[in-house]
């Protein structure tokens, strides 16, 4: 099993890569998520971890469920 | 969307199923996933949120994925 920091970074990079397909900028995607545009760039880059709530209103931002998420991550 | 405290308790009575129909008490559930008894027996409440990386190390100890587990929570 990967440590957390690996699993942050994963999920991070993941968020970025739909966040793109999407074509939303950060400032895009926090304003959709009610999220912080700060929070959404550490999360990205891994530096912090979302709670699950989080990454919910993400992934509903991002038009995609939280199954299909860590689907798509094999976790 | 429902409210972070519905999600938190969603989260946690699935959690208590899948451990009983895995017939494991909360003490064999910290064990194998190297959690605090206190800490699953919140979780399982809804009074705690836990984080990605203690959720997967729960769902392993249980044998499903996180993807199956928001699959099976419509999340």
């Amino acid at each position: 099993m990967q440590t957390e920091e690996q699993l942050l970074v994963k999920i991070g990079s993941t968020i970025k890569s739909e966040r793109m397909k999407n074509g939303l900028s950060q400032a895009d995607l926090a304003e959709q998520s009610n999220l912080h545009k700060n929070f959404i760039g550490m999360v990205e880059r891994g530096q912090r971890g979302a709670t699950i709530a989080s990454l919910q209103k993400i992934c509903l931002a991002l038009g995609i469920s939280l199954g299909e998420f860590f689907q798509s991550l094999n976790l």
